[in-house]
């Protein structure tokens, strides 16, 4: 099982999110781009530690939304969605090709996350911009999403995903807002969710209700109250449940 | 002969320059990446026109000032500058790549352009962010300068450039800026200077002098007036003075 | 009658718009204050020519996106609105101010226009801004939208605004978008519905029926084809059809 | 005595300095205007707790550098720089006004105000901009630069500084980069500069050579390691030395 999370969030002099807390116990990073967060310097410290800490290094493109951290919903064109995926993909294998590595994934950030889950427009525009990079990348999305088929219609392998601090309905979605009256992310509460997917391949539900999920790799908000010890008690309760935290399992034909 | 232009400097709906055209005169493009001018979309089209006219594509990486078109110096850390210049060429080579085609070159642009003809920290911070993305990729720049000292010691062969609409100085410098009072770049001026380069090896200076000038790649500035004309009349001259206008002379070991 | 149309949107280098043919028959200019278009440099140069011109001064504030013009839906919290909108229009008075003159009105631009038209929230956002500016400011907006209620909630007066350039379908509604398969503005359509709307207070849709339009201002888009002959049209044709074209009708009290 | 800091340099939803702690203890505030920091919601957030706390409001105005912070020298032309003040002051008194303040100060930001110090023409612009938009405003800089002078040239009270948390040279210039290895800022040190101008006049070079000091204002940067803690101790040592620290003593004829 793969163990992602969001880094290089910083921008300037500006510095967010636990990076170097989670750099120790995730097997991929989600690196920002430069369009909602992340710059230059930022990205090749990210790529830099990733690699020293052997953590396999994805692209986390955004919309061009520094003021709103690219959590804002935007009507943007489907036309200029791939080209903005595509500049930000581009731009953050420079930096991990001129430090000896290879891009192993592509995450979509934020709003455009979110946006790419129910609009196949769009979700057709960020896989046609992987696949027209490079056709062995990996997406990450949520299982049954318009991205994950679009991905595979563009002949790029898409990973579903498990959140494990942030609670799901019965019907299986996942609650992206508004969650903090009905869930308290405690390491104790994501690490026995996490011990729960492993073990029996469900987690339970607001109500209880187990629900199956469908992920091979599971995140950890860098930004979620706490997020070093989370990153850690996911890492424990996986291997604890007998996983290995690794990001080759499903790489490149793996 | 290579025979380059300044490319793809629109901004969003803002259109700027005289691409369509340079681009049937020109043998190599420099397409701006996002950072002093151009955008993800103006980048993929200027590559797809480019390779449908068989121009060669480059980069044209500038200092962040999108107020300013990269053309105010600016105090910037050779580190920084390093990482400026490396995400703005992998950012381009992903357009290139995603339209099957390769990246030739990079010219740095503007105030980028100007303080690494001098200031040996920024130069080899732009040479080597090149090398480590590609060492194959070439540099344009004036001959003698700490650029292309620095492209060498980097590993990249520096292309060097004459700038047909642009007066020199009897000691073989060029005046980049203020030279409109003392020179007028017509289509006749123009090309009559580069007929000179090429059946002589020099130029004559403001005063008359010839002045010997080490160039593989000529350079028309798209804003110049005219600039469609001065591309069609360097072409023209070039051509007749027996060169032949191709950015395959000097590309990868030729 | 007054006569709106949007200047002042070039950016850095960047040219656009038809400012100095629409500077000459308006009796309003909508400047743009940095966030979708224009720049401080723009900004003065647009509020001198309107005070040359006799032109009253409005300021034209747009949601933070220079690579969509302003024209992209965006989700932003109505406190970022509120905020968004007191910066640009402060802004837009301080260069007013300098040069002597008194802002006039305020007129949201693009998707910021078109989302306060039915969202509540933003719109009290907007004119909440507004009136804690300045309450003798006006806010140009469509009679009956949720801007205009919300601007006499807050105590600012909405003036009712006329699209000249753009059709009416039967219930009254403007068609903003994809308008151009149904209508072709040529200046001698746009006059003659200006003729109508001063002679008869009714324009006629696009099936002909005449609608009664509310509207003490008339506004011309600065990039519809051939703007400055549409501007001199309308002109002409109110002038014409007996009214005075000047933003003092309806200005403080007036 | 007037003791100020810069303020209010979040950015999004980055959160940089240490507004709360300093907000106490000052008696003005500089606060960030969107160019090189701060946002519309941080300013209006920080006006907000100015306010609150009875602290003056000072505009803050940087160059267009968000990468850079606004630190870097820019070759920015005077106009433009003219315009950019301008803006800026004119955006963040509006949300002075709108909160019911009234604007005190102009501080430059980092190399804005480095420059300012040096460059005659940058100076007028920046006097000149602040003149136009309301003359009643203060400048802060250093005594006897050139905007102290171009300030009083354009009928503007220049308010000479004293930068507790940077040493001196024995020539009375101050130490602005690289200091960390010549003067460690500790709350003591600190404090016993500002006894020492307040009670004799003058502040020990680094070589211990008493070195007069002509300052109306007292600043601690807001970014000094253990920033709040000095704050109280050069409030604690101000009072103790008999000054009482107000931003009113020099106000607007006071």
């Amino acid at each position: 099982m793969d163990f992602n999370a969001d880094l290089g969030e910083s921008f300037g002099l500006w510095e967010r999110g636990a990076d170097d807390a989670l750099m120790r116990v995730i097997s991929s990073a989600n690196v920002a781009c430069g369009f909602h967060a992340g710059d230059p310097g930022a990205m090749r410290r990210a790529v830099a530690s990733a690699l020293e800490h052997g953590v396999a290094v994805g692209a986390h493109p955004g919309f061009p939304d520094l003021l709103g951290f690219g959590r804002r919903h935007i009507a943007a064109a489907p036309e200029d969605v791939h080209d903005y995926v595509l500049y930000q993909v581009a731009a953050l294998d420079g930096f991990v090709r001129a430090a000896g590595g290879r891009l192993h994934h592509v995450k979509p950030h934020g709003a455009l996350y979110m946006q790419a889950l129910d609009d196949a427009g769009l979700a057709r525009a960020v896989a046609e911009a992987v696949a027209a990079f490079d056709e062995t990348l990996t997406i990450y999305t949520l299982a049954g999403s318009e991205l994950a088929g679009a991905a595979e219609a563009a002949g790029v392998r898409p990973v579903p995903e498990f959140f494990a601090d942030r609670p799901l309905r019965e019907d299986g979605t996942v609650v992206m807002f508004g969650w903090q009256p009905l869930f308290d992310p405690t390491p104790e509460a994501v690490g026995e969710r996490v011990r729960s997917l492993v073990e029996t391949g469900t987690v339970p539900a607001l109500d209880g209700t187990p629900v199956p999920v469908d992920a091979e790799t599971v995140c950890v908000h860098s930004d979620t109250p706490r997020a070093g010890e989370l990153g850690a008690a996911v890492r424990a309760s996986a291997e604890t449940a007998g996983a290995t935290i690794t990001a080759e399992s499903f790489t490149r034909g793996g």
